[in-house]
């Protein structure tokens, strides 16, 4: 399974690829889509729209992972954040692809063990698991991190279901 | 020259079609897209922005006019506004048409003349420049008003534009 890891930014979104092939996750791309040389807003969240598509497209994930939000800074920003997650969203949902919101406790806790841990031990973790050459730009290690968080709760769900799989 | 106003929302995203000709405006269509029955947040998403979508490949307009929300009642509410209004722009830009915005201060001046105008003399006023047979569902109205909005600036700016037409 191919799974679309994304960290939505009205300036910088990033996303991160990997594959989950039994029990092994393998990291197959991540990356950021700067959106700061678009001449207005919408242009920003059109390069956000097209550059996921693009993305979803060549790497054909079978499940979108995005990190859910539940606080902003202020109204303002949220709003900011709020309109490119909306563009980033969109770009699955159109093509039929399912999107799954974990919170950063979520992430945090499915990529360190604890959701305490520090962003900077979320990088290095992640690091490590994929087999990075290097610690990701900051927004695509986000992103490759809710990836892997889909695919710790995916085999949880699998786990689950063959537990509880009663008679229909 | 057709005009598509939105006006967009989590669970009500309202929209309105007019006709520019000459200094005559001529309403066309508005409605509502309602996505309280989607199963999930991105669902609704989704309900935006293929709704519009559709709007736009069956009435062609040449650009698109939405209120530019700069308050919000809080964090939250501005998050879930802020992914309508992504989702809502994405159908425009995706597409190629230029996303204009304005404030409701703009709004209301254009349709009122001040903008001190109570919501329900702009919904009034909505009714009698387009000769609607009754006061348009809210979130439609609103939406009708930002295309009215448009129209209006778009004069304005054919006007300034022959005014001040140098050589090049």
């Amino acid at each position: 399974m191919v799974i679309l890891g994304i960290d939505p930014g009205s300036r910088i979104t990033g996303y991160g690829i990997i594959s989950k092939q039994g029990n092994r996750l393998i990291h197959i791309d991540n990356g950021a889509i700067f959106t700061q040389s678009a001449k207005d807003f919408p242009q920003r969240l059109d390069k956000i729209y097209r550059g996921l598509s693009d993305i979803i497209a060549e790497f054909r994930p079978q499940a979108i992972a995005v990190e859910n939000v539940f606080l902003a800074k202020n109204a303002q920003s949220a709003l900011k954040l709020g309109q490119a997650r909306g563009a980033a969203i969109v770009a699955a949902v159109s093509v039929g692809l399912p999107v799954f919101e974990y919170t950063a406790l979520q992430v945090k806790q499915a990529v360190v063990g604890t959701g305490r841990a520090e962003k900077t031990q979320v990088q290095q973790m992640i690091k490590a698991l994929l087999n990075l050459p290097e610690v990701a730009q900051e927004d695509a290690s986000d992103a490759l991190a809710v990836a892997v968080c889909h695919a710790h709760s995916a085999n949880l769900k699998a786990v689950l279901g063959s537990m509880f799989n009663v008679q229909r």
